[in-house]
C-alpha cells in the first residue's frame, strides 16, 4: 500500500525565490511529500500571494518561523518535516524553533552564516532524535553515488590527487547593484554570512570532494578574492586541501569565470585509476582505470553499480538532470522519516548530507577566509 | 490563487511498465494533475496491487478501460483527462472509448496500430471537442522550442537538409526471448503493430524532425530490416525523405547499434546555418551561422529564444532532462484543458502534439513498410 | 644505414593548390622522398616560378606531363615516382604517361574524371609492374588502421549497419562566382567528372567506409541534389547502401552544411559491438563491445592495436593529424618501392589504397548519378 | 627563389630518444632546414648507428658536443644552428659551446638543471648575437597564437583568474625501476635538476600560462609532492599564482593522473569574456564573450584571427597536431636566422620563446620547490 505522504512546511520559497520552488518539485517528484504550510516570506504580503499561489490552506500561511513552529506543533496534523530555504543568516534561528518543535528539518545550504551558529545547531541537531538533512543537492546524482561506492570499494586505489572546481559566470559584473534578488543577498554580509563565492558554491565542491572521496582536509590554504569593484563578499576562491592519509587537493570556485553556469567538476586519481564527473553532464562519469582505455559510464546502464542503481529512476539514454538528483534527497529523508515513524532506526545505508557535513562546510569557510586573511597561510579546519 | 489540480486517470502503466511511472511523474512535476483512477493492467491482481501502490481508491481502479470509461463519466468528480499508456494497439480503443466520454485524452505514441484505426480515430478527435494530446515528448525539451522558433522566424533561412537519426543497443540480441518486458510486446506484431523499430523510435524521430523544421516530406524511401534471427519485427531502418519546399533529408533508427542509449540527434541545415542539437546532451543546442564561428546555446541562458524560456524550468548549467521534457507535455495540456474548463479557446501558441502529429506517425511508418516492402522504393505518406 | 631518398616529380601543385602543398609535405615528413622535378601547373609562367619557391632545377621544371615523362625515362637520375595532384580530369592521361614511361603514381582522388578513364587506367595499372597508390589519406591515420583491424580479427561481430557522412559548410553559397580556385575547378564538370560534392568528398566517405569495414556494396540508391543556384555540379548527396552480406549503409556527403568543416566520420555496427570515429578528432577511437561501457581508444596508447601502432609517430596524447596521415601513406608507398627496387615482392601487409581503390570510387560516382537520374532507383557499382 | 636551407646540428637525439625524432621533423616539415651534423649520444656506438641511420656524413658525426662545436666552427659549410635536445643536465653546457662557436641554438626545456646555470646562460645569450630560442612547443599551435592575440587586443578585458593544468598518467607506477629509458633520466635529479613533475611539464603549463596572458606571476606557492614510493623527484605539483596586476591563478601538474597522457589545458577569465583551450584538441577554442553563447573557434576558419592565420597551414576541420606546432617554432627561427644572414633584424613579430622564456622556467621551478620545502609558504620567482 502507498505510505502516507509526508506533511511538509517551508520556511522561505517565496515569490521571486529561486531555490524554493526547486524544493518543491524536489519534495513532489516522487510523492513522498505534502506541502501543508509555510512562512514564505518575511514581507507579509508576498508570504500570503504566495501561499495562495502554492494552495495552502490560509491558517497555515505563517507572517514567520517562530509562529508557524508553534502553531503547527500544536496541530495533531501538523508538519513532520520543514524545508528552510532563506538567506543563509536565518538557517539557525528556523532550524533550531522546528528541531524545538519536533519537527525533522532539511535545510539548504551552507548550513549557517556564522562558525559559532554551526556549533551551536550542530549540538541542538546531536542532542535531538529529529533527522537533520542538508540539501547538498550534487550527492544525490546516480554518478556520484556510483562514484563514492567505487572508492568505497577500492576501485581507485590509495587517493593521491582530488581536483575539484565550480566556476560561474553570472557575477561578472556588479549585478547586485541592479537590485537583482539572487545577486542582491548572495552579496550581503548581513545576510549571507562572511562567505560569498566561498559559502555559495565553494562549499558544493568542498563537500562533493569529501562525499565522494570520503577524506576531509586536515589543513586548507586559500586565495579568496574580490574581483568586481565594490563587492561586498568574495567572488573567486583557490584552495589548497592538504589531507592527513597524505592525498592532496585543489579547489576552485569563481562567479566571475565567463563561459560557465555551473561548471562543477571532480576528479579524483588514486593509484589504481582514476574518475572524472561534471554537473553539466552528468549522466555520464569517465573512469580510468591504470593503464587501460578510460570507459563511459553511463547513468541507468548496467556498467553502473548498485549505488547508482538505487538513486536510478529513468534507463540510460534519457538525461536525469538536477531535479531528479535533488528530489534524490527528498526521497531519502522521507525513507528516513516513515523508519523514524514507525519506530524502527534509520536505516545506515541512507547517504543523505546531515548535519555533520553542514558543520564541515561552515567550517571550511570559516578555514578558508583564516588562511586568506592572514595571508595565505595554512590553517585547520575545525571539527 | 492556485487552480485546482486536473483529475487523471490513466489505462496502463501498472507494475513492470516503464513509461507509466514516466507520465505520473511528468502529471505531478508541475503539481497541476492529481490521478484518482486507473485501469492498471489487463492482469486484474496487478491492476489492483498497483492502483493501491499508487493510492488510488479502490473503488476507482478498474478493470479495464471501458468500465472506466463509463464510471467515470457517471462520477460528478469524474476524471477530466486520461493518459493512455498501453502497448500499441490498445492506443485506439480506449481514445475511443474515453472521447465518446467526454474526457481529454493524452495518448502515448505511435498513436495506434494500423493506419486504419488511426484514420478512425483521427476522425473522431476531429469531431470531439476534447483535447487530444500525443506524447512526442522530446518535443518538450526547451532547446527543440528554441530550435522550432529559430526556423519560423527564419534564422536558418531556407531548409536544405535535415539528417534526423535515433540509435539503440538495447535489442542488438533476442531480448524478447528472454522474457523481458519491454522486448516483449515492442517485437510483437499484434500489440506494437507492423512496426518495431521505425514504430518506436523512428516515430520519434520522424516527428521531431517535422517539429523543429516545420516541414514534412512528400515522399520516403525505406530499408526496413531485422537484423536478429528470429525476431518478428524490424531492428533497423534508413529512410530517404523528399519535401516538396526541394529540401532532402536522411531519417536513421536502430535498435541495434551497441555503444547508444537514446541517441536521438537532429541536424538541419539552412542557406543562412545550421543547427545541431542531441537528446543525451540536451542542454545545449549548436547553432552554426553561415561563415561564423559556432555558438553554444544553452538552456536557460540568455541565448535562448523566448520559446525556449516558456517552457525552462531552472537556471543555466544545472540539468533539465527527460522527466522535465515529458512534465512539459502535461503542463501545456494543462493549460488547454483550463482554457477548455472557462469556456475559452485554447491557446494558438500551444504546441503540443496533437492527434495531427499521431496520425502523420502511423502514416510514416505505414510508408515506409509499404516502400520496403516495394524493394527500397519511393512512396508518398497519407496525408 | 639510410636509405636513399625517393626521387619525386610532381604534376599540378604549383601556386595557388591547396593539395600539392600537402602532398610535398607528406613526402617530407618522414623523409623517405626527395622533389627533383615537376610540371606544376599548365600555366607556363606559374610553373616555372612554383619550381624555383620550390627550388627544383631549372631543366627539371617542365611545361607538360607529356613531356616531363618523356624527359625523366630518359635520365639515369629521373624521378621513380610521381604525384599527380591536379584537377581530376588530367588525373588519367598523366598517369597513363608515367606508367608508360616507367615510374610508380602517387595519383589524388578520385581516380579520374569518367568512368570510361578509370577502366582503361586499371587495365593499364594490372599490366604494369608499377605501384599504383591512391590518396585515400584518411586511410593513414593510426585508429583508422585500428578499427579495420579490429574488424577483421572479428571484434565486431556480423557487420550490420554502416553510417558514414562527409559534411562540409564551405560551398553554402556559390563561392565559385567569386573566382576563388578550389570552388571553381571543384564545380566545374570539365574538370571535376559528372560528380560534385560526391566525387570530392563523398568517394572519400565511401572509401573509407570499405577500407575499414571490408565490405563494398552490390547495390546503391543516391538522391545527388544541387542546392545553390546556379551550380553546375551537385552539392549535397545521401546514399543507402546494400552489401551482399546483409549489412545496410547509409552515407551522407554535403557541401552546404553549415557548422561542418571537414566533418567525416565513420560508425560500424556488428552484433558484437560499435565503433565511431571522426576525422576532426582523430586521435580517439570509440569502442561499445556490446553491454559494457564505452571505451575511448587513445592513438599512442596501450589499448591501441598492433596496425594503429605500426603507423603511430609520437606518444599519446599529443594529437597526430590530416598531415601525419597522408605522410603516411607515402611512408607505406616508399616501403613498396624500395621493395620493388631490390627485386623483392612488396609486402602483403601493406595496406595503402591502390588503384583498385581509385576504380571503386569512380564506379561510386557512376552508379550514384545513375541510381540519381532514375529518380533514385537502385542500381549496381560496376566492378 | 627558395632559400637554401639553415645548416643544422643536433646534440643528443640518437636511438631510443623521443625528443630528438621529433625535432628532426620539426626542422623538416617546412624544408626550412638540413641536418647535417650531430653528437647524437654520449654512448660513441649508439651515436654513429643513429648518425649512419639519419645519413650524416661520418665525418660529422661527433663523439661529444665539445668536439662538434669546434670542429663545425671550423668548417666553411659548418653548422649555422644547433638543436640541443639532451637530457636537462646537458643544456647548458653544451649551449655556451655553441654560442661561443657562432651558432644559434635551439634548445629544449626546462633551460637548465639548476637556477645558476640558467643565470650564467641567459647572460651569455643576452652578450651573444646569435638567436637562442627554446623550445616551448605548445606556442605553436594557431590557436595558442589566437588566443594570445586576443588578450593583447583587450578581447578579455582585464585578466582576472588564469587556471591551467598539464596531468599525465605514465608515471603512476615506478616505471623508471623497470629501465624506461624516458621514466630513467626524468626522474634523475643528476639529469633533471630538482624538479621532477615540475621542472619537465609544470613548466609547459607555466610558460604558456605566461605566453598567453602576457602575465608573469610576482609571487607564488606549492606544494610539490612525490607519491609513488621510491621516487626520487616531485610526480604531482599545484600551484598558487599571484600577479602584481591582481590576477589570481592556479597551476596543477601530474604525473599520476591516470586517464590523462598531456592534458594541458589553459582557461584564462577577464572581465570581459573567457578562453577555454586543451591541448589534446587542439584545432578548437572556445571563446566566451561575457553574458553571450560560447563560440567554438575552429583552426583554420575565419573566425580566427591574424597571429593564429600566420601559423596555419592547412584549412579549418583537417586536424593539425603536435608536430605541425613544433615545427612551427623552428620555421619562426629559420625566419630570424634568415634575417640574421641577410644582416636585417629579428623581426619584432617574432613570437617563438627565447632564452628569457627558459630562464623563467626554471626560476618557477626554484621557486615551487623553494616554495614547497618551506612547508608551502609563498615566495618571488627570481627574475
Amino acid at each position: 500500500m502507498a505510505s502516507p505522504r509526508i506533511r511538509l512546511g517551508m520556511v522561505g520559497g517565496g515569490e521571486g525565490a529561486f531555490i524554493g520552488a526547486v524544493h518543491r518539485i524536489a519534495a513532489r517528484l516522487d510523492d513522498r511529500y505534502e506541502l501543508v504550510a509555510g512562512a514564505l516570506s518575511s514581507t507579509p504580503d508576498r508570504a500570503l500571494r504566495s501561499a495562495q499561489a502554492l494552495g495552502l490552506a490560509p491558517d497555515r500561511s505563517y507572517p514567520d518561523f517562530a509562529a508557524m513552529a508553534r502553531a503547527e506543533a500544536a496541530r495533531p496534523d501538523g508538519i513532520e518535516a520543514v524545508a528552510i530555504v532563506t538567506p543563509n543568516h536565518m538557517h539557525a534561528p528556523a532550524a533550531e524553533a522546528f528541531l524545538d518543535a519536533g519537527v525533522h528539518v532539511i535545510c539548504d545550504k551552507p548550513l549557517t552564516a556564522t562558525l559559532g551558529e554551526a556549533w551551536r545547531l550542530r549540538d541542538k541537531a546531536h542532542a535531538s532524535d529529529r533527522i537533520f538533512a542538508v540539501t547538498y543537492n550534487y550527492t544525490g546524482y546516480p554518478l556520484v553515488r556510483h562514484a563514492r561506492r567505487m572508492i568505497r570499494d577500492g576501485e581507485l586505489g590509495a587517493i593521491r590527487v582530488i581536483q575539484v572546481e565550480y566556476p560561474q559566470e553570472w557575477l561578472s559584473t556588479p549585478l547586485e547593484q541592479t537590485g537583482q534578488k539572487q545577486a542582491d543577498w548572495r552579496t550581503d554580509p548581513a545576510r549571507s554570512g562572511a562567505g560569498g563565492c566561498i559559502g555559495d558554491i565553494g562549499t558544493h565542491a568542498f563537500q562533493l570532494a569529501h562525499f565522494v572521496s570520503g577524506l576531509a582536509p586536515s589543513h586548507v590554504l586559500a586565495e579568496v578574492t574580490t574581483f568586481v569593484p565594490g563587492r561586498r563578499l568574495d567572488d573567486n576562491v583557490q584552495v589548497l586541501l592538504r589531507y592527513a592519509e597524505g592525498a592532496r587537493g585543489a579547489l576552485w570556485a569563481s562567479q566571475v569565470a565567463p563561459g560557465n553556469d555551473n561548471g562543477l567538476r571532480l576528479r579524483v586519481f588514486g593509484d589504481k585509476g582514476g574518475i572524472d564527473w561534471r554537473q553539466d553532464e552528468p549522466n555520464r562519469l569517465t573512469w580510468s582505470p591504470l593503464g587501460e582505455a578510460p570507459r563511459l559510464i553511463g547513468r541507468g546502464t548496467a556498467a553502473m553499480n548498485a549505488d547508482g542503481q538505487r538513486v536510478n529512476r529513468i534507463p540510460a539514454g534519457h538525461p536525469e538532470g538536477y531535479l531528479e538528483a535533488f528530489a534524490t534527497l527528498y526521497s531519502e529523508v522521507a525513507d528516513a522519516i516513515l523508519a523514524k515513524r514507525s519506530g524502527g532506526s534509520v536505516d545506515a545505508a541512507v547517504t543523505f548530507p546531515t548535519i555533520g557535513d553542514g558543520f564541515a562546510g561552515v567550517a571550511f569557510v570559516d578555514a578558508a577566509l583564516r588562511s586568506s586573511e592572514g595571508g595565505g597561510v595554512w590553517v585547520s579546519p575545525d571539527r
